[in-house]
């Protein structure tokens, strides 16, 4: 049994704000500013670079990465945090296509973030010999694994809408056919319940600062399956995935498993935040989190429909098939959620038309769910987002 | 005239110890912690998603990327924060090999950092058409510059010895053949006096954690000429650098200028650290701080020599043709390197008999140079590294 009541009471949230967008930015952890600052003065200002082995800075990329693993279903020693996902997606497509080498499919869908999208063209170009990106609706993605494709690789969450994908019929489709999977847990670790090793999935990657609350550019992390993880070719080969980082050898041999993934200099301060968040998910299980969550978006849906009827439900009515967000089609979208934060409800928008509202068992209960209904039913029957102030983009929403 | 005794007070170094290793991490500016606790608590916590815009985060890259381009004589905008230094050494290389498709060679040298050489490796192999990378003694490369080289691939300052390339005479050789310049400027940005402009680089990147004193795993940085600026294509096409990423399209346009060398979420906690060091940095000219740096490593060399006929200088005699460290071989330089730490005195090693110090006029001044010399004096002279304990080899020196 979680107590949600006390893993709400060890995060921060604003006086008066509700806070629906813990799918884009998580809330800080109360322990994290004390944290940082013994990192900072008691690790780098005291022990500057002998932190590296006495603070464990060096190690912390595969420990923080172990609980992270409990969290997406991987085996232990399997994932490794660092870089950015966009940098993450890099790799594992890069090794994945290696893995396949007479085969010049990459195949994704309409629902898959673009930046994955945009960092498949970019290796694409970089390889310059024929590869397709072959994108399709997400509904269309499974009669769409033939054998032609190398690498299917999926959002398992639409950012949009939140339809969530089977990643264990996928990933064994694919495996029929003999391609590689790359899965993307952006919007799923920390949402439901992921299981990279039960699927099957040979690489999957995600990001730390959406449910899993680590912070504003928190380090994302990559997992690859263990039957892959001595022979993947880390095409980014930095020397901290060398077999002896220090050794200053001037040839690269590839480190054992996952550590080949690991590339740069770990981020230090970025880690000391996102291990306080990590301090909170031990108090849980996905399953657990998994059930409340489907609890929440079950109320949120029955009291926006029934108050809020020129709100057209945009995600999957059965809880089953979408994560842990709830998104509304709606023309004006934008102008509405400029209207709620202003009531301190924080959602967010998604061009053309979607309203996102992201719930998160860790630190919200049913008496959010309430609150916000009733301030997103006031703001929708009383067209109070058609206010000039509400108009105007501003670059990120 | 810089007040050097101005910003020595801004860092905080630890009791007792004599920081000769700003050259691997620079210590803690005494603001950091201060301005941390503020962007957790203000920003993070109070501003949460809006803080992208609110605060400023999403901007920050190119913003602190301006105040080193002031550093390294970029021309203003042209310098972009973001990822790891592997990661920016990729960006360039790849966009670099791009610009001379014909070609088939990556010029570099056996004192270029080993994750330069193993990135370039990674790329060989994801390319997979030839390349070759062909590694040649630092003072053999000017010789080596022919026609068929691609890319002249160099770290400014050798990190074993401290020999310090000429990047203009470099550069313009190069160009005389027709090739492309990717410079590292990891040991040299805020150490010497670089003129990326002036020199005529192509593309240049560097790391903050060094001599600019961002904290450990601190962002690194990339330089593209203006010239390419416009027209380089970016391997890691990420969302951030996108032209319109808010726009969610489906197909990447690349961003303007140095924007589209940005991938992925910015590290917003690990630029408010290095934004205090910047303010540092704000109080100094390059030209002052390297005056400074040669006083203070003529002074160590002096003393050096004079006390210690077993060590051997491995770094240019001629301060013009070094970096800000010294180094000297000893044979039981690993030893001797755990001694003088456990004597306060940080330097550090890299095999196979490097003992390294590195001198950093923000924080350093004659009198810790005296005072180190005296205690490395005392270790060598009486043979002190010779005990049991400093023998052992710790994963990282």
């Amino acid at each position: 049994m979680t107590d949600f009541a006390a893993t709400k009471a060890m995060f921060h949230l604003p006086e008066g704000v509700i806070y629906l967008d813990g799918n884009s930015l998580g809330p800080l952890p109360r322990a994290a500013p004390a944290r940082m600052d013994a990192v900072m003065r008691a690790e780098w200002g005291e022990m500057l670079i002998t932190g590296w082995n006495k603070a464990g800075w060096m190690a912390q990329p595969v420990e923080l990465g172990d609980r992270i693993a409990r969290l997406i279903g991987a085996e232990a020693g399997h994932v490794v945090l660092g870089d950015t996902l966009s940098i993450k997606v890099h790799q594992a497509l890069a090794s994945a296509l290696e893995m396949v080498p007479d085969r010049r499919v990459i195949l994704s869908d309409s629902g898959n973030f673009p930046s994955d999208l945009y960092m498949a063209e970019g290796l694409i170009g970089t390889l310059d010999k024929g590869l397709e990106l072959r994108v399709v609706a997400p509904e269309e993605v499974e009669a769409n694994i033939t054998e032609d494709v190398a690498v299917l690789m999926i959002t398992e969450v639409d950012y949009r809408t939140g339809r969530l994908h089977d990643m264990a019929r996928l990933t064994r489709k694919a495996h029929e056919v003999g391609a590689i999977t790359v899965w993307d847990l952006a919007h799923t670790a920390g949402a439901t319940v992921v299981d990279v090793a039960g699927a099957g999935a040979d690489f999957a990657v995600g990001c730390t600062y959406k449910y899993l609350n680590g912070g504003p550019g928190a380090p994302a992390f990559i997992y690859v399956a263990p039957r892959h993880a001595d022979t993947a070719r880390p095409a980014l080969s930095g020397w901290l995935g060398h077999d002896a980082p220090f050794a200053f050898e001037q040839s690269y041999r590839a480190g054992p498993g996952i550590e080949r993934m690991r590339v740069g200099t770990p981020p230090v301060l970025a880690m000391a935040a996102l291990e306080c968040a990590l301090d909170i998910w031990d108090m849980t299980t996905m399953a657990a989190v998994r059930a409340r969550s489907i609890d929440l978006t079950e109320l949120f849906i029955e009291k926006i429909e029934a108050a809020c009827p020129m709100l057209e439900l945009a995600s999957p009515r059965d809880p089953a098939a979408r994560g842990s967000q709830v998104s509304f089609r709606f023309a004006d979208g934008y102008a509405a959620i400029q209207a709620l934060v202003a009531r301190g409800v924080i959602g967010d928008f998604r061009a053309p038309d979607i309203m996102r509202f992201g719930f998160t068992p860790l630190y919200m209960d049913e008496s959010d769910v309430q609150a916000a209904a009733g301030i997103i039913a006031e703001v929708m029957q009383n067209r109070l987002w058609d206010a000039p102030e509400y108009q105007t983009r501003a670059r990120v929403t």
